[in-house]
């Protein structure tokens, strides 16, 4: 039986801030990436979503960011390599201390926002990701955009990799994502998302609006928390795999 | 041959903003005190400190902080106790990182400034403190000031701890510091400073103005790195304690 | 025919957080209190509420408060007089730089959470606010809390003061707030809500649980906008000030 | 007589962290530009700045910056327009705060670092930079790099706009500077920077190391505050200006 993960960006409260329906969510997906409070995330947040991640038993991944609260991550800023690899050393820490102290492991890492979008172009960026990650454990799965720069330097410096797809974002003809705010960015039909994500976990490949297809081989999906349809969404989507005869199933090394 | 251990505070530049000659005091310490971004330091700062300290030797002990950049951590904050706890674990597991990736190990935790104040006193504050350090490992070494609550917590949940008393600072006379801003309270002259530290270390007593001699039984002696006398001191208190017949060592478990 | 003020915390959003729905509930009040960036807001949201109030016609103050985002300033912070006098200042100008802008004028001060409390109670802190809001404009109303320090040391180095009331707060004995947190100390039904109202404006009285009355001379009541009943809390309390005969007005100098 | 004005960075301390050495320079320069609490500068910082400057009689400006206190504000952050023009007004109203209850007025802006560099060449910072100074007060000199998008736009939009030169950096062929880190970029020698700075107030032009001139019209010449050598700098600078007949006095309107 074919197996895809399903993963979900969670841990991204702060404060007097509520954001997304993290517990409802967790029991549909398979992995949860979670906020180290760089662009999100606080540690009393940090350290209750842990224990909820464990208690629904999913695995847990780190997902550093930019540090830029306000821009919730999602604004390039221009670093140095080192700058970049300290910041993630620091994030990965800060999160695996919950982690350990709710006697679970930490799976995976992936980038978030402006990060994970620089890191898929940007081969500095990606080197000084992929090395904080191998230098703080060769466990680690790093996880980045289909076909990208960050899985690419994963693989060659030996950590075990992750192609994401997404079943809530439109994507181009050369295999990148329709960038925010441009037309056919997102998927707002939870059937139009549920069939992408059969498409892309049984073929590999994403459909266009022109009906062309492009190949996108992934191992494993992306669904937001943060929209009004997420939990509608996340139901199609995991029924869709389902009956595609998909197991949905963490990532293991 | 007596031992005891001689520590400072360290990582306490950020960015753009330098602190303290951590490069030079390394070299006369057994233990450093590492700012773990709260209070002071960021992710590059920590990384080169940790990293500094492997070279020379020195332990590593985290230093966690109210987040208060701009009042380096001296301003108290109301918190309730697991926000102190999930404040507390995510500084430990920040600067862990970078301790792990550099091939050493953390030894001890000491809380800075006004948390480490609000600890000695407030038995809430110092139980989430001592709450944090052991869950995250029980090999830890909980440093707090002489006979305060923090170190009776650690010692009744079973951590080791280490009684602290400041080579620089003045004492009253029940044994607890001459708030900062008030008569007395800094120790300035190297010379006063070696012998306070020989007193606190040999005879476990510290000299009041008035003559009269405290009782202040300690494991660990604190040298302030970020005043203009710093490396006088250091270099003072360290020959006297070896003149004294002491070997300045770390403290281990 | 008598008169009353209605204000309500407002610009609490931050980047991708959203917070109230301030849009709404600015057709039922007079008056709006405008987070500085401390505790809350951020430049954009700033600006664009600032705009939707000279829109709506409602009267502008400053919500200053301390500089804890993931406290959202509900956390006390020890500082020097000095310090919160410059704090205040500065949001203070911020804020005024988008009144300014948008044509409209700032008319009142009202300190934020835990800087309200302590400015209601600690006359250093008090004066500190008073002082920095009669050097930026003598025009500017000070708000506090009914009775208050705040209030007290506003009026005596000559600035037009305010007591407030809350109507969705249950008052101690003493004519203070029942600490949150604590049996008692929110009303969650819009009629209770709209009663106390009605009694504070018109009376001058809270009603205790024990039945009792205590004497709260108010110039304006205060309504929360974070609350899941806010909009019908206003709709309700608005309705019943103006049964009761009252026109709910700006303050003005 | 031809008249210059000397411009300085100042107001970079932040809490703990003291940079420059503020006092001693203001007695050199005609105007500063004062650190807006987004890149360096706390409330107390520059309250305290400000009221140096206006017992120093030198002229008082903005220096805004993006919202990077660990980057110094030198760290490009991809921002939308209006983005940028809000945080520019907060930082302008934040300062004006200060300014005016010092009892002095604000007359000139010029951006920080990344902010000033991304303004030199992208015109849709540089309009949003414009537009924020034009509507906070058409009475606010734009101080930009010589010939820079951000001077053209201002004058387009109808403020008074200022040239700046370097003194103390080496210039490319097209009159723009060799950035930070390559070779020639930084010039460390007080006769140097003098020489420099002359030919830039009285021809117009600066040296290369080739021994070409490059074209630079100037109206103000920036010192930098921050290096060990920024007191030797500014006293060689004034001397040659003075020496050269210039007289060094503030931008007016």
């Amino acid at each position: 039986m074919k197996a895809i993960d399903l993963n979900c960006d969670m841990g991204e409260s702060f404060g007097r801030y509520v954001l997304g329906t993290d517990e409802v969510l967790m029991d549909y997906v398979s992995s949860i990436n979670l906020a180290c409070g760089f662009h999100a995330g606080d540690p009393l947040v940090m350290q209750r979503t842990v224990e909820m991640a464990v208690k629904k038993k999913v695995a847990i991944g780190a997902h550093p960011a930019y540090p830029d609260l306000q821009g919730f991550g999602r604004r390039f800023m221009e670093m140095s390599a080192e700058e970049v690899e300290a910041m993630v050393l620091y994030q990965l820490g800060a999160l695996w201390g919950f982690v350990k102290v709710a006697g679970a492991e930490l799976i995976h890492v992936k980038p978030h926002g402006a990060l994970y979008n620089r890191a898929a172009q940007d081969i500095k960026t990606a080197r000084a990701i992929a090395s904080a990650v191998r230098r703080f454990s060769k466990m680690l799965i790093l996880v980045g955009l289909a076909n990208s720069a960050l899985v690419q330097v994963g693989q060659e410096i030996g950590l075990k990799t992750a192609n994401e797809g997404f079943v809530e974002r439109g994507y181009q003809e050369d295999g990148s994502l329709i960038p925010r705010g441009q037309k056919g960015d997102l998927i707002h039909d939870p059937r139009v998302a549920a069939q992408q994500a059969v498409r892309l976990a049984t073929e590999g490949i994403a459909m266009q609006v022109s009906g062309h297809s492009v190949e996108v081989k992934v191992d494993t999906l992306c669904i937001h928390g943060d929209s009004p349809q997420a939990v509608s969404i996340v139901k199609a989507v995991r029924s869709a795999l389902e009956e595609a005869g998909l197991e949905i199933r963490g990532m293991y090394r």
